[in-house]
């Protein structure tokens, strides 16, 4: 098992990395909360609540099952948890516990964080893609002019993360996560980026994954303690995710999972960078490892003003400029800003040459 | 004009109090927000809503506003405030101002606190009750199930107290303002409690209504300070609150005050404290100056069960039981647990004392 604590302002907290933690779950719960309430959606639920409830026997313990999917993350399904919550009986010495990927935990997250003013939860991530948010604290729900616009800056007790659980992922939900893996080495680490383009991430065993999930955590966790409200640096973590938050909501959640929609989203960023600095390396290596493992790159045709549109409700705007973290080099973020037209060349001639390069 | 400095954890604010600070708030606000958006109620806008938007023309500037009362802490109320702000064009760097009273700070500030994960807001009480949640960073909105069960801690910037703004309230919202001062000098300060019982609230001066505020805010800024989160002596800031916030749902919001329903709470507190402890002059004397002052103490026949049944969903609950804070004498609170049985027995014997006392 591998662990890390992860620091912010005012706290710290474990993640602990490993095979079959769920098993042995309750020695990373403190004893003494008075009930426990574990969300999950029917997926996860399927296989995983069982062990978990049995896990946590010794509790007053409370389930909820939502679907599964981003459009579980409403404002409805936040104010109906929080009904169930009270009508469980939860007070403030109660525990959340997120089981799932990145939407279990945003939604429960938020919950915890707003339930009485704030009470105390634990995420155990089944995806790949929830490495990403279980660092970092960002706790969210969608409002429906765009993604994660409701929501704060709130910390887990423990991460526990049991790779076992990514045995059940399929083929879609293991490129979604990796896409955040890349993301995190083309930011900051060269040598793990290729690293990445030589791995075949359906063929991993649990040791890989480890590693992988542990060096992207490390990546974000750093970058994240070094700018917690997201100030400065912890933008780049946003790589990619002004086009994918768009794209997602433009074509309707469900359609791209969230990392198919941020592996559009990087190629996007890399082919303006490209333009920006003039070196279109990444950009191809990327686009052939994207197309050998089968990520979605062609996508319905869009209406570029409704994209752009839907770029500048994003929370990284500012004064209604659309910032972009562009890639001087690998491991070189930088932030700049575009004019709506520009954005709207830039949008038109990328799917343009997209388009062109998978009919290849 | 007085100041004083709120420390919390991670960051402080000023208060300042005095009179006509509002002709002259551009000199407390930041010039470099890329848009404000004031929040306020349709009674506080008729008042003071043109000075402020006025004394704020530098800035793009947007105003909402809300219905007043209570029932505008409703999730529907706090989403729809956030789409407005979206349509607005707010971003990260935008300030939100809360023009008006506990309401209106409660929930502006939950949705400062939740709009892409937090942006900075300003506090501007024109209620006496307000100075009391212009100290400590509780924000929340209302469950149907329970008051302020949704929401989190999170500081204003600053607070600017106009007190020049008090001059338009009716004695309804008088009385409502001083029952919190009441309970404020109650839990720690005799001497103050004492100068109290002297006043006439009704006809108190500029001078006197600082100095009454400024102290309540002491004693609150002192308390909080040591305990941001409420872990325990924050506790003692909730005298009066256990059967008030009961008492207001059952009644329906708008009944009472939310300081009117609070005056009866500190009755019925002192009242178990008397039998607890064995004093009554207290419970005596602050009836009496309540009576005085025209408090509404005879309420409607309401059935005891359902009122025991709100106060165990407050979130003072602990493992089912109802906390109660006491008053072992003035300055000397205490926390102490109820069975639900010993509950109704002291909500049948008050409230039959409490009509006794009102018919003599």
């Amino acid at each position: 098992m591998k662990q890390m604590l992860i620091k912010s302002k005012t706290t710290s907290y474990p993640i602990y990395l490993g095979t079959d933690l769920l098993k042995r779950l309750e020695q990373y719960i403190n004893p003494s909360y008075t009930s426990v309430l574990v969300i999950t959606d029917q997926t996860v639920a399927t296989y995983y609540l069982d062990d978990v409830m049995n896990a946590l026997k010794q509790f007053s313990v409370h389930h909820i099952v939502i679907e599964p999917g981003e459009q579980s993350k409403s404002i409805e399904q936040f104010y109906d948890i929080h009904t169930k919550a009270l009508s469980f009986g939860l007070d403030r010495h109660s525990l959340i516990i997120a089981l799932g990927g990145g939407v279990v935990g945003d939604l429960a997250g938020f919950v915890a964080a707003t339930f009485m003013r704030g009470i105390d939860f634990i995420q155990i991530p089944t995806t790949i893609l929830a490495h990403d948010s279980s660092v970092g604290g960002k706790v969210a729900i969608n409002h429906h002019l765009g993604k994660n616009l409701i929501g704060q800056f709130y910390v887990p007790k423990a991460v526990i993360y049991d790779v076992a659980t990514l045995r059940t992922l399929d083929k879609r939900e293991i490129r979604s996560g990796y896409a955040e893996i890349i993301k995190e080495a083309l930011i900051s680490d060269e040598a793990f980026f290729n690293d990445l383009l030589l791995t075949n991430i359906y063929q991993t065993d649990a040791k890989t994954q480890v590693n992988h999930l542990y060096h992207g955590m490390r990546i974000k966790a750093s970058i994240v303690q070094q700018d917690e409200r997201e100030q400065n640096i912890r933008r780049y973590l946003n790589f990619g995710h002004t086009l994918a938050h768009a794209l997602e909501q433009q074509l309707g959640y469900g359609q791209l999972t969230h990392g198919e929609a941020v592996a559009i989203g990087l190629l996007f960023a890399l082919y303006i960078s490209a333009n920006e600095y003039g070196n279109k390396h990444t950009y191809l290596v990327l686009l052939d490892w994207f197309k050998k493992h089968d990520y979605p790159l062609m996508i319905p045709k869009i209406n570029v003003n409704d994209l752009l549109n839907r770029m500048k409700v994003d929370k990284k705007v500012v004064n209604r400029h659309i910032q972009m973290v562009l890639l001087k080099s690998v491991g070189q973020p930088e932030l700049k800003c575009f004019t709506d037209r520009e954005m709207v060349e830039y949008i038109t001639s990328f799917f343009s040459e997209l388009m062109k390069g998978i009919d290849k």
